[in-house]
């Protein structure tokens, strides 16, 4: 079974028909709009760091600004602003699960998905900037939602630490598309794709918002109503 | 906002009536059954290793097998090869984002989640050992599958490595529930969660299959037909 998105191993694979349609299925890609595309269509990356021997990976919620992708961490929390006063680079990993693909054999069964890692060596947003960067993070994730609400208070914007990292450099890799098949698949056996997408449900109001309570626009555009 | 799930610091918080519910709605727990269950709910991975003081960090399809936790990689290919003949410690974390948290603040929204990393070292599974391991993953990934193909030929269990790590230490951490409340929140602001979700869609059959040819099992059961 195909399900590892490692990037391509620099060994060349001999080549045949399966390997070209492999090939052409799994692909990976030096697209920076691609790679753009990818990450603003996602929340969560996973964070790693090298400490020593040990590797240290926390998933955390992100927003690409640009061509840096800011963290959200904890005042006085955290291997990643550790990683930021040792100048050691942070590999940030996101990827999308979009289908299981189900060949005539195990061995060419896989997974569709997006995934990419930026590398780079993060830093702390300063003061002045910590503001906006909060919003731009919010603004991902509730697009809109700030504008709804108060502005972020002095102590809140003091408790918080936002970490820049640059996209220096990043691999890319997608799968897409049908199974790979083999000269000598049995072609009785049903083959094929099972998508998979993530999809939002009915907002839950907390326990003391009114009964009937109209929905701000930024939650009901979250929940796929707009 | 409060989007990191990184481990709780080890600093005490101040105690007040809004970090006590932060403190419920965000927590930790060492429950092995907890780690399980949840484990046994996803399918991809984001595995991560030191090498020197660069991170690699790869998103990989995974399957829980009682203690261990098996990893598929390609012959020649990879990092975590290399991790397991040098004995080097795996980090391997999953996390699965259930809701965003409109909160009454920016400060206080979140997102609901649920994450796990286990660290072990990993060992590549012996040959005599490959098939079932290989099927006990594809079984994870496509349950009934394995029992509607033909067995994995000997040349394409031999192309393949499996990678067990022993769960030897783990973390994991939850966060659900209604957004966290402050005392001076504004009461006219809505509050609550979109609950988000990984959903399967039609089956996509491959461009050789006869139209109307009926769905296996598996296949039904994956698209939630069953």
């Amino acid at each position: 079974m195909r399900t590892n998105a490692e990037p391509a191993a620099s060994t060349p694979e001999p080549t045949s028909p399966s390997t070209e349609i492999r090939r052409l299925a799994a692909r990976a890609t030096d697209d920076r709009a691609a790679l753009d595309a990818f990450l603003d269509s996602q929340l969560v990356a996973h964070v790693a760091v090298a400490e020593g021997e040990t590797p240290i990976v926390v998933p955390m919620g992100y927003a690409r600004d640009g061509d840096r992708i800011l963290l959200h961490g904890s005042t006085g929390g955290g291997f990643a602003l550790r990683a930021a006063a040792r100048r050691r680079v942070l590999a940030v990993s996101v990827a999308a699960l979009d289908g299981i693909v189900f060949a005539r054999s195990l061995f060419d069964s896989s997974m569709n998905y997006r995934s990419a890692v930026v590398y780079g060596v993060p830093e702390i947003v300063p003061a002045e900037e910590a503001d906006a960067a909060l919003v731009a993070i919010a603004e991902r994730l509730m697009p809109g939602r700030a504008a709804e609400l108060r502005g972020n208070r002095r102590k809140e914007i003091a408790a918080t630490r936002v970490l820049a990292v640059p996209i220096e450099r990043f691999a890319m890799k997608v799968r897409s598309g049908p199974p790979s098949a083999a000269p000598d698949d049995d072609p009785d056996v049903w083959a094929g794709v099972v998508p998979l997408a993530t999809v939002a449900g009915e907002p839950v109001p907390a326990a003391d918002v009114p009964v009937g309570a109209p929905l701000p626009a930024s939650v009901a555009r979250a929940a796929g109503h707009a």
